[in-house]
Order: C-alpha cells, then structure tokens, then sequence
C-alpha cells in the first residue's frame, strides 16, 4: 500500500572523522522515502528551491518515488551543516538555513489521496496536523518530532500525538515528553497522550517497541531490536528517519498488523539505519539492492537469537 | 562444575532515588556468588573484618555457598559510600575504605584445588594473576577489570589478560583498553591481547559477546542480550557483577560450551542483572527463587525473539 510522507528535502555539508561531503541531497523526507521504497510506493510532499536540480531528481527517480508533491520554489532549499568529530552519537550543528522551507505550506496533490499510510516527518507540529486532517482516508498514521518541538510547541505537538498511531523518537525525547527519567514510565505516559504504539530509537544500541493494551497487533508485548555492531560509521546523519522508512515501509507492504509483523518491521529499521550510515548521506541507500537488505536482516536475527 | 571466585566481600552504603541503605552487604564476589549459585557450586577467595558477622555468613550459606576461602582479619571490611541520585547509570562515589582488603593476600583452601572454573573479579591484576597461577586446574578462566586498572596498571593486566578465556567489561572500558573509540574495532584488539570472548555490558542497553576465531564454540558469531527494560531500578549497585555471576554460573553448569550455550549464558546474565537492580543490595538475589530465574528468562526470549 502506498505511503504518503510529508517533510524536508535539504542540501547537507557534514564533517565527521570518515571526511567531509558538501551540500549534499539529505533531509528528513528524503532518507525516509529512499528506504522505505524498498518495500512500497512513496509518495513525497515537500518543497525546494531552485538549487534543486536533475541530479537532485534522478535520486528519487532511480527508487521510483513519485515527487509531484515536491513543490519547486523561487530561492533555495533548505540547509544544514554539521558535524560528528567528537561524538559520532551526537551532531554538533554549525548552521541551519529554513530558506523556501520557512514558509513551506504542504500541498497534498490529487493523486496521492489514496494514501493508506501517512508518515508525518519531524516538522512543525501546526503542518504535520493539517497534513494529516487533509487525508482522512489514511488508515495508519505515524510521525516523528524532535526536543524543539516538544519543548517550545508543546499545545500544536500534543494534538498531533491525538491523530498518531505510531510515533518514532529517541530516549531523550521520550524521557523529555512525558517528563519521566524512567523510559518504561516515560513510554507509558508517552501513550497515554495518543500514540497505540511508541518506537523509542536508542542509536547504537538499537530500538524498543512500546505497545498500549488494545486487543489488536497494537497489543503486542514490548519488543527490543538490536542495531548491528559496525566496524565503521561513516556519517550517522539520516539513521533515525532511515529507520523509520525501513519500519514504516515494511509496514505498508503486508496484508496484516499482527505482533509478529510489528517485531520484524522493527528490525528492518534497524536494517536501514546500519546501511544508511556505511557511507556520507544517502550513498549507501540509493545503491542499496533487496538482497543486500534480505541478507542483513538475517545478520541481524542471528545477532539476537537464542536457538 | 564448581566455580571459584576471588574478589572483594564488602559493606556498602548506596542512595539512589528509591532511598538509603547503610552499611548493607556487598561486594564483587558477594554479587557474582549469589547469581552464580543459581547454577553451580561457588567457592568464594575473600578478606573480610570483624565487622562481617552471623547475618552476612548466613546470606551465603542460605545460598549452599563454600566461605572456606574468605578470611578473617583484625580491623573493618572494605566499605564503599556512593549515590546514584542524578544518573542511575554511573556511581558517585563518596568514599572508599579499602580497610582489611588494602593488604589482601589470597589463601586458596585446599578444597577449591578441584575448581574447574575460576572467576577474577574485580582486583588488583597482581592479585588476579597469583590466584590463576595457583590454580592450574581450571580449564575455563573468566575476569572482570576496572578503568583505575587499565589506566595505571596496564603492564599487570597484561599479564592477567593473557590467561583468561572470557574477559566482562563496559563499553567505555573496552574503548580505553584498546584505545580506539570504535566499540567493534576495540573489541578486535581487546581479543587479540589474550581473551577468547570479549562480553561488553551496555547497562540499560544490555550487552554484546564478540569472539575470537577459533573452531570451537568460542569460534561463534557476535551475540547481542538485551537488558529488559524496567519501571523501577531501585539500586543498581552489583548489577555487572550479578551479570557476570548468571552469566559464568550458567557456563559452569554445562557439559559443552557450545555456540548456543553461550548465547543462553548472555541471557542468564542479563536476567540476573535485571533482578539484582530490582531492591537495595543483595536483597534480591538472597530471595530469588529457580522459578522466578526461568520466567524472567522467557520474558527475555519474548523481548528480543522475532517468530
């Protein structure tokens, strides 16, 4: 079933100890639709500027994501520049440009009406509320938000949280949203606000699934998945939405949301994420073939299986 | 088989922010006795004072644990002060009285001369050393270490490092040990100074075995434990030491140390580090029932298992 995402399309420069990459194709919208078209029709709402290019497009061409959602606008896009030198666990940011970002107002084209899964990427709570009122048709929502949003935009987040039904964030988000240093209470009071499931992504040391008590798959027991042991991150930027593509992708393309799907949908983000940080930006992902991806999730049930 | 353990039997007085305990008993040795027992027959090399009375001897012979081997010296026991009151992760330490232990000299009783597996908590290398060297029978050696030993002690550890087959430390440890921030790379070069397993606690996160490339089953492929995620850490003082105990008790408890064997033994260990943070001290495993140990390692299996 197809995914429609909603969320940024940006330029990069980033720096860690594996080297330099300057303006390079990244941004939230983009790692997500890259990995999760392995498994499903993505469908992208975002806007650029004109620095956007062909090389910018063959990108998402190459995975056949439909970009009629791009918008294209008059300046450039938005920018980040970071870098990882002391801590490959933490960015250190060194500039942020919104640029055609600042006034971005999703438009949401005919064609992807039809969108049975939604994934509201972390952007400002206010749209990722109107995308999801203006597709009542979605079936599954799920979306990420980040401290700046949870700490300063709190009333816009908290009627997000209402309309999800997964969200993806990582400990400390977790620990600052429901204001408990405890993640199994955090993760609790995290549910009590909306979400029927709650994906708690702890970097190198993998992710874990929180579910409420509904009778449904979103009853399932908690679940932890590993992340791989990697001899070299080479820049860890995108891992996090890389995830969420690689879940909410696999997701989308079963028939069934059973505990079972749900356990591996957690594993093939952990899948994506290890591949998406092999090389600088989206490297690794637009090269990325289905029997690469087969072959480490069965890594990764050996890293964690008992018999 | 019978274990042999060498380290420290000790009072402990611990805040966390469930509460205050003075002067409970603790200790490495204590901690991996109690777990371990679980499992095997535990044979204890301590120095205590005459502080250590009727009520900490009969915490270990409710556990059918051998004390033969813990001496009793004029003066007070080791005595550790410390607060978890900001992180429940790292220990503030507010004062450490090494007392009887600072001129501990290991008299093995000639009962544990049949010890086939012997566990070096947590000492002095030097000490480490002797006590291996003094028994040649063992056929399996297991061995924990600290930062204060990797960092001013390197040349003895060396040694010790050498004739262990089975090395427990923490992440950081393994980073420091091997100078090198890549927590795969260190742990190459942590195997090639001598152990044939490498197990590195991750805390809340669990922890991961990481083999060298013989044939046998020391020969496996990479396992990750998880550590079960907690409502209530009330005192997480022991919990590595609780590990280590579940962990090699579990080891000694089997006729062949195969693949499959050591992967169960990764989760025995995360079990007994999951019990051991549940109360203050020891108060735990004093009452942890074989019941209770096998539920909990069903929930383990449940946490981490895909099908």
């Amino acid at each position: 079933m197809a995914i429609t995402v909603v969320g940024s399309v940006a330029f990069d420069s980033i720096e860690t100890p594996a080297g330099r990459r300057d303006r390079c194709l990244g941004g939230a919208a983009t790692y997500f639709s890259l990995a999760a078209s392995q498994f499903t029709k993505v469908r992208v709402i975002a806007v650029v500027g004109e620095d956007f290019g062909a090389n910018e497009q063959s990108v998402f061409d190459a995975r056949g994501i439909d970009t009629q959602g791009i918008e294209r606008a008059s300046g450039k896009s938005f920018f980040w520049e970071g870098s990882y030198l002391e801590n490959l666990n933490e960015a250190k940011t060194h500039a942020t440009e919104l640029n055609v970002f600042g006034a971005f107002q999703p438009k949401i084209p005919a064609a992807y009406a039809d969108s049975e899964f939604l994934f509201l990427a972390n952007i400002d709570p206010v749209l990722q509320k109107r995308v999801r009122e203006a597709m009542p048709q979605a079936k599954l929502v799920a979306g990420d938000t980040m401290n700046y949003w949870i700490t300063g935009h709190r009333d816009a987040l908290t009627q997000v949280l209402k309309g999800l039904d997964i969200l993806l964030i990582n400990d400390t988000e977790t620990r600052m949203l429901a204001g408990n240093p405890n993640l199994v209470k955090a993760a609790r009071g995290v549910l009590d606000m909306g979400p029927r499931m709650l994906v708690v992504k702890h970097g190198e040391y993998g992710a874990t699934a929180f579910f409420g008590k509904t009778k449904d798959g979103f009853g399932a027991k908690t679940f932890r998945a590993p992340a791989l042991p990697l001899e070299e991150v080479v820049d860890p930027t995108g891992a996090g939405d890389s995830f969420a593509g690689g879940f909410f992708g696999y997701l989308a393309s079963q028939k069934e949301l059973t505990p079972a799907v749900f356990r591996r949908a957690m594993f093939y983000g952990s899948v994506m994420g290890s591949f998406a940080v092999e090389r600088f930006g989206t490297e690794r992902l637009q090269q990325l073939t289905r029997a690469e991806l087969d072959e480490r999730f069965e890594m990764f049930r050996e890293l964690t299986h008992l018999d």
